[in-house]
C-alpha cells in the first residue's frame, strides 16, 4: 500500500462527502494506494479550521491557486459550487494532478470541453462524480442490461423530484442563479438523469423540452445559505430574481432508437430525493428510486408467463458489486457510501494507469444534452444533438 | 321507476363491459330510470346472436341505421372501433336519442367537434365514456383537489404503458391503422391520460411531443382479430404496414401555470395496464395507478412534520364515492364497475334533465390536445393550443 | 344449457354477494347448468320483497322449512348467520338438495360433522364458501406449489385483520355473541385463514393460543344491525356482554413438519380487509394480501442469484384461473367475483357429479382446528388434534 | 473534549462494526469524549493484527484479561459471541470500566442477571447493543407513541426472518450450539424483536410458543467459519448435531392488556434482514421493516375519514432523531449508522455520569421472556414470567 495525497477544495455538503469517502474507504476495501488527507481548502477560514480539525485534513488553505501548485498534492478533488470548476481543474490538470471533481461539471458545455482538453492533454485520471453510477443497484441495472436479461430498450421514463424550494421564502442560494450555478434543476438533478440514462442506455440524438420558474423571486441569502437546507429566508426583507429554471422537462431520442422522458423539478411535495428512472426493453424491464436505494425492481419476459412480475431485488448480497465489502448479507448500506465506490474506482484507476468513468467526456456529453434542453425549451423546437 | 330502453352497437370488449353494466347497475344503485336491454347490433351475425342470448339483449340487428331509425329506442350505445362513432353519434343524436359513447369520441378533432354541435343542437344527453374518472380512487382525487387538499397544483406527471404490442408478430388489427384508429397510443390511452389531466389539472394551453413506431409491418390480421388480446399473427404470411405511432410523450403547459407529462406506450414489458399519474400541490400530491385500482396515495403537507409521508388510502369505505352501494367497508371493486358508475351517472342526467361529464364537448378538448401532441411530434415545434 | 333451480334462504350481505353471483356468472363462463333464481327466503318480510324484486328471485317465502321441501328445488344456498346453517344443511340434505353454504360452516365441529355426514349419507354435492381459494392469485398460489416452485414449506404466517370493532360503542350484534356466532375473530375471519392453510400447506397436527376481549361490554344492537357495517350503537343506551373473542392467536403444526402461525382481530386500525398470508419453502415464498387481491408476491430460490427477489404477479392474465373469462389482459377483478367462480365449480360439479372442494369435511376439519385453537387459548396449553 | 480510552474484545462481524461507529462517530457528531481506539483484543494473533492496522487500534492483545487489567482503559467493548459476555462483562464491571456490550446479553438469565448485578454494584455505565432502537425509523415511532398518536395498544406483531440456514451444508457454526449461543433464533435474533417489543409496548407477562429444528445435522464447520456468511459446509465429510431451534414462534400478552406475536426464523427464503412489525393502536397504527430502514408507516385514525391510510414517512429529515447530524433532508443512511447512534449515546452517557438504555436490566428482562418462550416451546404450557 503506497501513501497518495490528496487535497480537497470546498467544505460543505460535498466536502463532507468526500472526506468521509476518502477516510473511510480503506476501512472497507483493499486498497493498493492510501488516501492521506493532506490539504482542504475554503474560502472561509473559520469553517476551514473546524472541518479540517474534524475529518483530520492535515493542513489549510484559503487560495485554491496555492493548493493547485504544491509538489506533494497527487489528487485535487473539487467539491464547489460548479462555477469555479473549470477553473480549477483546468489548472489541476496543467499542474498534473489527478481531478475528482464533483457534478455538475461546469456551468456549460464550452467549460465542460475545455475541463475534457485539458485533462486529456495533461493525461491525467479525471472524475466527474455522478456517484448514483456506484450505487449497487444501479450497478446491478448495468449489469443484468449487460447480461442481455433487458434487450433492445424501447424506453427511459427517468425523473428527478425534490421539494426543496416550494417554500417561497426559502432564499436566493446560489443553485438559483444563472451565474452561479449554470442553470437551476437542469444542472442540478437532471444532470444526474442525463448521466444515467447514458450510462445505462445509451447517446441521445434530440430533444424537446419544456421549463418554468414557479417563484420568480427569493429573499436574498445570507451567509450561511451555501447548502440546501438552507434555513427559510426573511419574507420581510429584499429579493432577487431567480435566473434559472425550477422545472424542466425533456423528451428524447437516443441513438439507438429508444424514446427517453426526463423530469426534474424541486416543487415535488413529498419526494425528498426521488431519482427515479424505469427501462423498458424487449426481454425485461427495469425500476429504480434512490429513496429505496438498496433495491432494484426486474421484469423478466423469460419468466414462465403465469409467473412474471417485477421483482423487487435487495442489492444487499455478496454477489452485488460493492457490497463484499460492506456487511454480511441483508445489510443495507447509505447513501454516502456511493462516495466510497468512487474513491476507491477512482484510485484503483489512478494505480493501474487507466481511466473511470464518467470522466469529463462524460460530463462534456452529458451538459451537451443538457444544454440542448435548455435551448429546446427556450425556442420551442426540436434540437439535434451535433447539429 | 321507469323504464329506458337501451340500443347497443358493438360486441366485443367494450360491448360486453357496457352490456355488463347496463344488466348489472340496478342491483345494486337505486335509480330511477331502469335499463331495458332493447337491442343489440353488429355486422356479425353469428357472433351477434350469442352475445344477445349471453346478456338478454332482447333484438338483434346488423344495420345500425335501423336501430337509430327505431322510435322505441331511447338511448345509443356506441362500442364500436372510433372510425364509426362520429356517423352513429351524429345519427343518433339527429334522431334526438341520448348518446353513450365509448372512447376515444372518434378519429380526429373535426369529428369530434361535429358531435359536439350534433349532441348540442338536438339537446340530447351525451355522454364519452372515460371510465376512469369513476373510478372511486380518482374521484377521491378530485374531491381532495376540490376540498384544497393539494393546493396550487405544479406538476402532472402521467403515463399510460402496456405491453401487448411488443411482440413483432402481433397482427395487424385496426387499432394499428390511421383510417379505423385515427392513431395509435395517442387515441388508444393518451386519451385516457388526457381527459384524466383535464379532469383533475385544467385546460392544457401548449404541448411539444415525439413519437415512434418500434415494429413496422406486422402480419395482417385474421377475421377474429379485433380485440387487443388478438393472438399472434401468422409469422410467415403476409405484412402490412403499420400506420400509427407505438408509443408518444408529450410535455405540456397547463392555463394555469402547471406543467404536465404524458407517456403513452404498449412497449413496456411488466406493464398490463399501467395508467398511471402523479399530481404535485404546493398543499399536497396524489399518485395513481390503476393496476392498483383500489388506492390512491396522498401526501399533505399539513401533516405534522416528522409524521409527513404518502399514505395509501384503501378508496373501498362507505365514504367514497359509489362505494357504499357496493360491499361493507374494505371490499374492493374491479375494472368493471367503473363502466356501471358510467351507466348510473348518464341515467340519471337523463332523468334529471341535466349533463353528465366527460361529454363530447369534453372529448373535443380531449381530441384538440391529442391532435396539437401528434402535430408537435411531426413538426418537433411546439404547438400552442387554439392558435 | 339445462336449468337448475336455486333457493336463498338470507338476504344480508352474503345473500346479495351469492345472488350477485347466480346472477351474472352466466353472462360470462360457459355453463352445462343455467341458474335459475327460484325462491328467496328470509323471516324479514318487508326486507324480502325489495330483495327479491332487485335480484329477479322468482318466489319469496318467510320459513325455511318450506322452500326445503319444494319439489321444484334443486339447490340449496345458505347465506344466513352460522347459528342454523346445520339445521337447514342437514334437511337439505335429506330433502335431496345440493347444498352451497356460507362460511363458517356452523357453530362448532359437532355440527359441522353432522352437516358432513348428512351430505355423504345423501350423496348431494356440498360446498362451503370459503370464496378465497377461488381468488385467482391465491389460485395461482396453489398452482405455484404443485409444480414444486415452493417446494419444502418451512412456514406459514397468516393474519386477518380489521378494524370494525375498534368503536366500543359498535353494538352487539350476533357476531359478538357465542350463541349465534359460535365464537368471534376465530370463526368469523380465522376460519378463512385456516382453510387456506389447509388448502396450500396441509393439514394440522397441533395448537397453541391466546386470546383476548378488548371491549367486554356493548351496545344492545337495534333491528338493523346485522352486518358488520352496522350504525354505532347508543352509547347511553343498555349495554350486554360480549361472549366472544375480539382477537386470538394461534401457532401450529402442520403434519408435514412445517410450522404456522395464525392471527385474527378486528382491532387493528388501517386495516380494512387484511387476508394476508406468507409461505416460506426451500425452493420459493409466497405472500398475498387481499388488500391487493388482484396481485401475488412470488420468491424464487431459482432465479439466479444477484437478481433474485419477490416478484408482484398481477393475476389478471388469461394464463390465470378464471381470468380469461372477464376481460382482457390488465384488467382487475373484485372481491365479489370469487363468488362467480364458485358458483361456476359448484354447478360444474353437479354436472359432472362429482364434488367439489371446500366441502362440509374441509368444514370439519377447518372447525376441529378452530376449536383445538379456542381450547389451547382457554387452557394455556398445548391441543394435538385428534387426541 | 476529552479523550476516552476504548479496548474492543472481538473482531468478526461485530468488531468491525463497532469499530466503524468508535472511528467515525466523531466526524459527524459534536461529542464531549472523543474515543481512542486503544487496545483490540483477539485470540487469532493474524486476523488481529491486521484488523488493527485497518481501524486505527493503537495496541492489540490475546488475552482479554490483560487488556481489563490495564489501568488505562476506560471502556471495555464486548464483540464476541455470547458465551462469554457475562464473564468478560463481570470483571469489567468488577475493575471499574464502563461497558458496551453486544447483543445478545448471554446464553441464559442467569448470566444475564449477574452482569446486571456487577455492573449496578460498580456503578458503571453499561450498555446492551440493541442496535435498532437507534434506528431513526424506530425512534420516530416511539416518539407517535409517546406523544399519543397511537393511542391503547391492541396488538404487537413481530418477525425477525432470515434466510441463511437454509442450506443444509451450512456449516455447525458457533450459532448452531447451545452451548455457544445459549439458543438459536431465539436469542439470535427474537432478543431484538424482544427487545423492539418492550422498547415500544411495554413489559411482557405471558407466553406460549412452538419451535422446531429442520435441519438436525449440518458439516462441522471449520476454523473460518465464526459469521453468518459461512461458506457451505463439506456435505461429504462429518456431520454434528445441532443443538437449537431454527425458528420459534411465541405469542405473548403484555402487562397493559396488549397481544403481541413473534416469529423468528432463519428459514424464510426471500428475506434477506427482515426485522419486522406492526403496532396496531386504538388512535393509529405503525409498520416497520428493516430491509426499508429509512422508512417508517403510519396510520393515523385522526385523518379525515375519506382520507385515511398508512403513509410512508421517509425517516430521513433533520426533524428525525439523529438524522441533522448526517446529511441534507433525503439522503438515506444504512444498517452501520446504528452503531454510531449508540456509541453517541453511551459516551454522552458516561459524560453526564448518566445512564443509557438498553442497558444489562433490560438484557436481563428480554432474556427472561425469551428463556419463558423456550420454556412454553418445550412443554407446550403458557408460562408466566416471575412466577
Amino acid at each position: 500500500m503506497k501513501d497518495i495525497n490528496v487535497a480537497l477544495i470546498g467544505c460543505k455538503f460535498m466536502g463532507k462527502a468526500h472526506s468521509n469517502a476518502w477516510a473511510n474507504a480503506p476501512h472497507f476495501f483493499d486498497m493498493n494506494l492510501r488516501p492521506v488527507l493532506k490539504a482542504v481548502c475554503d474560502t472561509n477560514e473559520q469553517v476551514l479550521g473546524e472541518f479540517a480539525r474534524r475529518w483530520g485534513w492535515q493542513e489549510t488553505e484559503t487560495d485554491w491557486h496555492k493548493i493547485v501548485a504544491r509538489d506533494d498534492i497527487d489528487i485535487i478533488d473539487i467539491a464547489t459550487p460548479p462555477g469555479v470548476h473549470c477553473e480549477i481543474a483546468v489548472a489541476a490538470a496543467q499542474a498534473g494532478k489527478h481531478v475528482f471533481c464533483e457534478k455538475p461539471i461546469a456551468l456549460n458545455a464550452a467549460q465542460a470541453a475545455e475541463m475534457h482538453h485539458a485533462a486529456e492533454k495533461a493525461g491525467i485520471v479525471n472524475y466527474l462524480n455522478h456517484e448514483y453510477r456506484r450505487c449497487p443497484a444501479i450497478a446491478l441495472a448495468r449489469q443484468l442490461i449487460d447480461e442481455g436479461r433487458i434487450g433492445r430498450i424501447f424506453h427511459w421514463r427517468g425523473a428527478y423530484l425534490q421539494s426543496w424550494l416550494v417554500d417561497p421564502n426559502f432564499p436566493l442560494t446560489w443553485h438559483l442563479q444563472k451565474e452561479t450555478a449554470g442553470s437551476g434543476a437542469q444542472n442540478g438533478i437532471n444532470s444526474h438523469s442525463v448521466d444515467l440514462a447514458r450510462f445505462l442506455v445509451g447517446e441521445i440524438k434530440s430533444v424537446v423540452a419544456m421549463q418554468t420558474t414557479f417563484v420568480k423571486e427569493r429573499p436574498l441569502a445570507g451567509e450561511a445559505a451555501g447548502t440546501f437546507n438552507a434555513a427559510g429566508g426573511d419574507s420581510e426583507g429584499p429579493r432577487g430574481k431567480v435566473t434559472v429554471e425550477d422545472a424542466i422537462s425533456m423528451i428524447v431520442e437516443f441513438e439507438n432508437g429508444a424514446m427517453g422522458s426526463f423530469e426534474a423539478s424541486t416543487f415535488a411535495p413529498g419526494r425528498k430525493n426521488y431519482n427515479y428512472f424505469e427501462i423498458y426493453g424487449d426481454k425485461g424491464s427495469l425500476i429504480f428510486d434512490l429513496e429505496k436505494m438498496n433495491e432494484l425492481q426486474f421484469f423478466s419476459a423469460d419468466d414462465p408467463e403465469h409467473a412474471q412480475g417485477f421483482r423487487t431485488i435487495l442489492a444487499t448480497e455478496p454477489c452485488h458489486k460493492y457490497m463484499a465489502n460492506w456487511w454480511p448479507p441483508g445489510h443495507s448500506i447509505g447513501f454516502e457510501h456511493e462516495f466510497h465506490h468512487g474513491v476507491v474506482d477512482f484510485l484503483d484507476a489512478i494505480d493501474k494507469g487507466a481511466g473511470v468513468t464518467p470522466d469529463f467526456l462524460d460530463g462534456l456529453k452529458g451538459m451537451e444534452v443538457l444544454e440542448a434542453g435548455l435551448q429546446a425549451a427556450r425556442t420551442g423546437t426540436k434540437v439535434v444533438l451535433g447539429s
